[in-house]
């Protein structure tokens, strides 16, 4: 795949996400579970916030895409997090981490490193969280990004050659990695950090375009679909409210409204490829990926 | 009661509503509680969450009216609903179940299966849901209704006379029965589905317009006009995010905001009651209901 | 201070928070989360809701501030606001406490008692709950005040001469003390009660505030400042949602983008500051404070 065709993918998987309406359980922390859902809603996907033991693991077998995010996981959220993460293992349901804020926190430390024994397809975190998943650095501060992306393209790397799993690190520019193959994406807009769960939600729309995958090989360029659908969505919104001179209060709803209304042509028209390299090799325009 | 007066009835318990204020006890997963919380202030009810061991049953005293959802039954949670439906069911205080999954999920089916014996007022779900709590059906996919309104309806009725509590299932038409007396509204808005929270809400809303009961043959005709309401005021937020050429997150917004506006009037001028009927009879027009 | 020099400190300081963005660690329901967290980012704050055991301890040493707010203090989450209270009573961590419908809710009310034995910094109520904390009154119902703010005062200067708190009562006149110095602010919005978390937000904002302080002496005026930033933004929100008709789900949206947007001139031009006192004396107009 070459910079120049990952948008037509990336506007045909949206129209595939659309079709499909993948059931993506989202188990996630108390403070984003509401936007995360409505995010999951205007794509067109269908959210389920199972996350108690007992029920974490067999509505993994089940569900299309899995999302395991990390922020508040109280005691019964943690055993339900392990449940669920090996059901989808072995039933080969597609899941995503996002280690929030690991790194200085045992808690969550130790269930990361855990769950990273689960062959998650994707984790998806800041600089700082992905360093900390990679066993570099101790981690941001909270849900602040402390490291910059490029410090943390090396961890990617390490992280994604050691997991099996695609590693994406959010920023200003988004590097992602299976460890092979690299894409750097440019879109999006400040807004989205002025907005709680902006980075968490885009984990489980990570996790609705891994459901549309035929192979493994396909989770990079799906991972990297679902960051240039989310991040053109709230591009375009931050226009609309940059125009009328609005704030992060109406960025959270007209990002909602645009995810529901993008279409397979802003897609095409607004995304900004940075480049695509394999590791070792100059930037590459294969179409294979 | 007949189909032209279900509406002025409707009118007249928002009135009503507004002027008690009733407390509603709202014990709901952290998807929607937030919603839930501002539609309830927006109708001019008081919510509270309390859902913990130890207060959830004393406070089920004192309240107005009391939802009890099974969206994210973590283990303290799962304990408090029932200490709070047992205290409800004793003091008399009306109290809605939104059996939400229930079928293929185990903790919250068997919990929902111990909560049907606390009498509950209103069991209000999607047809997946009422067919599972009828014991028919394994349930959803999550919170989807994959069963259609029309075969949940005798599901509904077996319910109904099993419980002694009202049925609604919600659907593009609304289904609502107490086992003799069927009524069916077809007021909504699709968008209403793209709002985490959008059934779930209503179950707190049916449990505020059950505070104003005078007697249980009530039930049936305040659970009506909790549905009129609330889906007239969606469908009015819908209109005016049609015209706005905006999306869900607008509409969620908007809904909220005509929560607060929705006069009688309005409920007069866009009620659409299909019918009301008694079991075993052609369609009724008494006034007794 | 006096009255005519509040407002320029409460706009030196929102300034001076802005440059700083202090790490606030939101322990608070989940009713509430999602709302606390964007009114913090809008403000230029960073929120953080580390609220388990094991975590929230150790994040309330390097935190800037804390909130514990008790609004549905699950087991897990009991145990680890004593903890977070504890380490930021030894770190020096400026901390407020919330004691949301304690009173005649027995676990919270109890938990409230050993939280006030860990030096907060300030305690934010309405009325009810302030009576309450300071051992007057049977507290309100739910969320709600019953009593008013008049009511509170002597209690207000109680709890604060005790506890060594600032007490802060909400209501249409904010009254705050520190058990010497009493000051009344009018600013606010009725639309503030018709906002879930309008009143729990504050909380967060306050520790915002607080962390920018020099010495104990400030928190009388920083809590202060934290009102008039947060009390005004709404105001001014409110006036444009009245302008535009809308409701309540307006409000919230306009409040986060003002909260955004807020200059320290709005603050100078808007502050209405009744009044500042000393105990037992008459209006002070005192340029140390």
């Amino acid at each position: 795949m070459s910079p120049e065709s990952l948008p037509a993918f990336a506007a045909q998987a949206l129209t595939l996400l659309r079709a499909r309406a993948p059931l993506v359980q989202s188990i996630t922390n108390t403070v984003v579970a509401n936007f995360t859902a409505n995010v999951l809603l205007a794509l067109g996907a269908a959210p389920a916030m199972v996350d108690i033991p007992r029920e974490a693991g067999p509505f993994a077998r089940m569900a299309s895409g899995l999302l395991i995010n990390l922020g508040t996981p109280v005691p019964s959220q943690a055993e339900a997090v392990m449940e669920a993460a090996c059901a989808a293992a072995e039933a080969g349901t597609p899941w995503v981490l996002d280690p929030v804020a690991i790194g200085s926190l045992p808690v969550r430390t130790a269930l990361a490193a855990q769950l990273l024994q689960q062959r998650p397809s994707a984790v998806r975190g800041n600089a700082s969280e992905i360093l900390a998943a990679a066993g570099c650095g101790a981690g941001g501060r909270g849900v602040d990004a402390t490291a910059s992306v490029a410090q943390a393209e090396q961890a990617a790397m390490q992280l994604a050659s050691a997991s099996g799993a695609v590693a994406a690190v959010s920023g200003p520019v988004d590097f992602l990695t299976d460890g092979q193959r690299q894409i750097r994406l440019a879109n999006g807009t400040p807004l989205l950090t002025k907005v709680t769960g902006g980075g968490c939600a885009l984990g489980s729309v990570m996790a609705a375009f891994l459901s549309l995958a035929n192979s493994r090989a396909e989770h990079l360029p799906l991972a990297a679909a679902a960051v240039l659908v989310y991040t053109i969505a709230a591009e375009m919104a931050a226009e609309q409210v940059a125009r009328q001179q609005q704030g992060p209060g109406s960025f959270a709803v007209q990002f909602i409204d645009r995810l529901a209304l993008i279409t397979a042509h802003d897609v095409l028209a607004h995304a900004r490829v940075l480049g695509i390299e394999r590791a070792g090799a100059a930037s590459v325009t294969s179409s294979v990926l």
